[in-house]
């Protein structure tokens, strides 16, 4: 997966969990002068909400270049992917190769910053050979920090929290999921920015696969899932820690970008979680489940599953993406110039 | 309002703090022993998933009654509504009367709660004549305390923040509701337990709602309201938290019953927020726009607004009442026997 050694990956994983709290204390900085609070450096500032949507965009830039200079600084040879200095540029193709390199999002929850709701956070991945080998998600509002290193474990992180509590929380023993999934599952997903109204835009594709999902068993022609809640957090990258950590047993979502995940799918893995694609394959029930390849837009994530009398863990993972591509519809996010 | 001393009621409201921070530590701890962590009195366990409900039935009814057992001991006057001790009886005729009433929630996002997903949280309201004049909202796994008392103001509190934050974050000035509202809203609304799939169910007026407030300007004959974000949490007391935090502009919600609701008007209506019915009248354009009466179960949630150079903040926000009404249906949740 990986010619570095065990000792320097360690040592890159300290440098990335030390940024992630540097650039979640700035975020929270900058959101507590918004609310005319005092930051950590001692500045008394008000500001109206009119202005919110410039002072965020100031913050996402500052955090985005902090976090560069100092990857640049100590790593001055790899690769660096942020959303602030991509967007700037001209394409968007796949972003992600062989080279060791940085996929970060300053600011992920972009609209709930705005809004000063607590579900926001920074992103910051380690890649390695086409492979997400650190993930870090520091959220400070909620005081959640999520952590993880390939060989080493997922981790929430909280204040008031004696230890480090490994991922997923429930794990002695992890619970397989269950038999008639999606039934029984929390299941996690977004509106986005695409409202067309028109029949077959993504708002009605998703809005029809999100129905699917909910609707009481033997309805929708035998789509009705009845999950046991429907989640919508506003943040791709919280959604797929919380996939990580138990909480959210389903993800399904297109039209992310690779700072987006990968932050969330290197600790998913970790955690023992599945990714694939969310776009259901013709063949739905015997199609092979493919790792989903960073840059293809569209996700589903299943959460950590242990084994149970008739499964293994792996087994009812696949059981239910099965389960969800049966009751979703392909959306259409491609790629500019793919 | 209440024939309370003002140190009467500070009395009351210190006693409702503590009770808030005690419950909230008999949640966290229960959920500790189910991630097979150390709880703070020292036991450590290891539970399975496959018992969760049964569990989490067994800490609500803990809370509850540990909750009712402090409030007669201190109070033994005084009225106790609460969720668990409720659910049990045969009536669900409206609830509070001009008695001094405290109306609690032992666990407000019992599915969340269950998975362990964060946005779980102890509920309490303390009611006069049949105005809530406290609320007490703790969220243990978010590091969130939400307070508020008649006259007193309304806060939050998280572990490390110097102070206590008051509500609405954003204040200096409050800013009015958008101009467009509900364009550059954040919407919170929730999918429910109803999920009937016939084509006048609940679970298709919500929908329905959901497209016309999400879709963008000019479609649906109008009604397309291009929200700036949607999101369910699966906790109407946080939704309502959030509203009175200035986090969402708006919440709309059908099916609450008292103990879901009455801490969140407490803090919601001390923050400066208004609360009305979610049902649209017939002339929804000119209708009064009356305070909503406890016990309605539908509930439209504004946040806390400043004044325009044009509209007072209440001006902004009965504008904002008026914009969902155009959008929303009318939803189908009767009380029994009403």
């Amino acid at each position: 997966m990986s010619d570095l050694s065990r000792e320097e990956l360690d040592e890159i994983y300290d440098f990335a969990i030390q940024l992630g709290k540097d650039a979640g204390r700035m975020l929270m900085d900058a959101a507590r002068l918004r609310m005319g609070a005092t930051g950590t450096q001692g500045q008394k500032e008000h500001v109206e909400k009119e202005n919110a949507v410039d002072l965020v965009t100031e913050t996402d830039e500052d955090v985005e270049a902090f976090i560069k200079n100092a990857i640049a600084k100590r790593y001055p040879s790899h690769k660096f992917v942020g959303e602030e200095s991509y967007s700037k540029g001209a394409s968007r193709d796949y972003l992600i190769d062989d080279s060791q390199t940085w996929c970060v999002d300053p600011l992920d929850g972009t609209v709930n910053y705005i809004h000063l709701f607590p579900m926001f956070c920074v992103s910051i991945a380690f890649i390695h050979n086409n492979k997400p080998l650190i993930g870090i998600i520091n959220a400070p509002f909620l005081h959640q920090f999520f952590s993880s290193c390939h060989g080493r474990g997922a981790f929430l992180t909280s204040p008031n929290e004696p230890n480090s509590q490994p991922l997923p929380l429930v794990r002695n023993p992890i619970p397989p999921m269950p038999a008639n999934a999606p039934s029984k599952c929390v299941f996690s997903c977004e509106w986005g920015k695409d409202r067309r109204d028109s029949p077959d835009s993504n708002l009605h594709r998703k809005v029809e696969s999100f129905v699917n999902m909910a609707a009481e068993i033997g309805s929708r022609s035998g789509r009705g899932g009845m999950v046991h809640g429907v989640r919508s957090l506003g943040s791709a990258t919280l959604d797929l820690a919380y996939v990580a950590m138990g909480a959210f047993d389903i993800w399904w979502e297109g039209g992310c970008w690779e700072w987006d995940v990968a932050a969330g799918i290197a600790i998913l893995q970790e955690a023992g979680g599945l990714i694939t694609t969310a776009d259901p394959p013709e063949d739905e029930a015997n199609a092979p489940i493919e790792e989903v390849r960073l840059g293809s837009r569209l996700y589903l994530a299943i959460r950590p599953a242990g084994p149970s009398a008739t499964e293994t863990g792996r087994q009812s993972q696949e059981r239910t993406v099965r389960e969800v591509w049966r009751r979703v519809r392909n959306l259409d996010y491609s790629r500019p110039g793919a």
